[in-house]
């Protein structure tokens, strides 16, 4: 198995490949020389290579954990560099448009199919990386007509091995949805830490700490993100600002009735979250803080 | 000590008393005999009463932890329920408009110290009150120049001794800054839920269930402290969105270097944060999911 990009993503990938022994090597590929020896010393890969070509040679998979903004280049680099045989997947938070870049090329269409495992740590590089980091966490698979049904169950197969729940998407359906759950929420908890100033945050709860806590990532990926997929987050920003006004509206006019069912029709979403992820139901919420 | 409403806040002062054995009785008070019940059997209390009058006999202290709209009312009451030398203290998360009615009434203001201990859960009841709840915790005091200075001391040492670090600032100060770092945070909370459906929750990750964990909170409570605290939390909501407009336009424009710039700004308060919780400094932030 062969790692495009091996910080936090792809470190965690081949360390459990190599817990599990699932793989007779595994091989990182990165710019860094430095970076690719502390890969290896932190046990994530067998040996790593700044060359894509020498790094993938022999690979039966390869799955490329660089930034959104360069995964479907490494992709179709990738596609070249390999046999029609390897397997090659991604990691990457948005999928349309890395789907038709990688669709628009022939060689990489033929072996490509497209992941996002939903998994992750506002600290990056190799250093923080865990094996155990997609045990029991989803990997969203999103397949098109055009994907081969062969790869896509050695892909399933593969994200599977070392622990993720498989679900299946198309690629549109994942980028709007993903906007709500996981990009816009960062963009969420940065605007918040806006508004704490340093004096304030000796006043901060744990509503605070939880909420704001993304908002230590790395703003150049979030950057590269938020980009790629501009039309669906700013479709949810759209809807969230509106749900924010009847909110105001509400607390403009005082109007506890309107406030207590704005209120109530979130909650249940959210104990909907608590239902599926074994958190159980909470009859009486508290303060919250 | 008696304490006046014994869910998670009151029940978890309880259970700090009488675990340290800092109280010769800990006396509970509420409207429901079943749920004084259930608080002795918890451990909470020593034994309950639903007579203010009865219950507060012989307190040396009464801590108030009934729902923002009804501690004012409670601690006048209690006010007169009991002789000169009983310390009165609150664990109300507003505390202008408490202050304002107490600081109206001779009898509570010659005794009455404002407090807000910043711990708590979205969960509710005496049943889920532990005894190290204020461990380590901030709880923020907010004398005026009308409060005697020996029951401010009293104040001091009584929080302190169930484990709470105390910072002591003005009632004004104090609700136009937890506006930002809690009332204004659970909105947002409630609005990201809003947009998340359930068809969605399965593809959302740590971002958004740590951002939405608040939602799940008593939304009766969360309305009484947005109406108690309307002003402050508005003008939060204000700069908020105006943090939101930025974002936006910057997404829209398609700008990168606005949008890193942004993050950054937001950033460095979330690393005040870390820094000043002993989280240590994140070097180099990674994807934040």
């Amino acid at each position: 198995v062969a790692i495009v990009g091996v910080g936090l993503i792809g470190g965690s990938v081949g360390q459990a490949l190599r817990a599990k022994q699932l793989a007779k090597e595994v091989v990182g590929i990165g710019r860094s020389t430095a970076k690719l020896d502390e890969a290896v010393a932190l046990g994530a890969i067998d040996r790593g290579s700044t060359s894509l070509e020498q790094g993938l040679q022999d690979a039966d998979i390869v799955v490329v954990c660089t930034p959104v903004d360069r995964v479907a280049a490494d992709i179709i680099a990738a596609a070249r560099a390999t046999g029609p045989n390897t397997l090659i997947t991604d990691a990457g938070s948005t999928k349309q448009s890395i789907v038709e870049a990688c669709e628009a090329d022939d060689v990489a269409i033929a072996k490509f199919v497209a992941a996002h495992p939903i998994a992750g740590s506002e600290r990056s590089g190799a250093a923080h990386a865990r094996a155990d980091l997609y045990e029991g966490r989803v990997c969203i698979l999103t397949p098109t007509a055009q994907t081969p049904i062969a790869f896509l169950e050695r892909a399933k197969a593969f994200w599977s091995s070392i622990g993720a729940r498989i679900i299946e998407i198309d690629p549109a359906t994942h980028d709007r949805h993903l906007a709500r759950t996981s990009h816009l929420p960062h963009a969420l908890a940065a605007a918040l830490a806006a508004i704490v100033t340093p004096a304030m945050v000796p006043l901060a709860g744990g509503a605070y700490r939880d909420m704001s806590r993304v908002a230590g990532a790395d703003g150049s990926l979030w950057v590269k993100i938020f980009l790629e997929n501009r039309g669906a987050v700013i479709q949810a920003l759209s809807d969230y600002n509106q749900t924010l006004r009847s909110f105001e509206s509400a607390l403009v006019a005082g109007d506890a009735e309107l406030l207590r069912n704005w209120w109530e029709s979130a909650r249940v979403n959210r104990l909907a979250y608590d239902l599926q992820n074994g958190l159980g139901s909470v009859p009486s919420g508290g303060s919250g803080e």
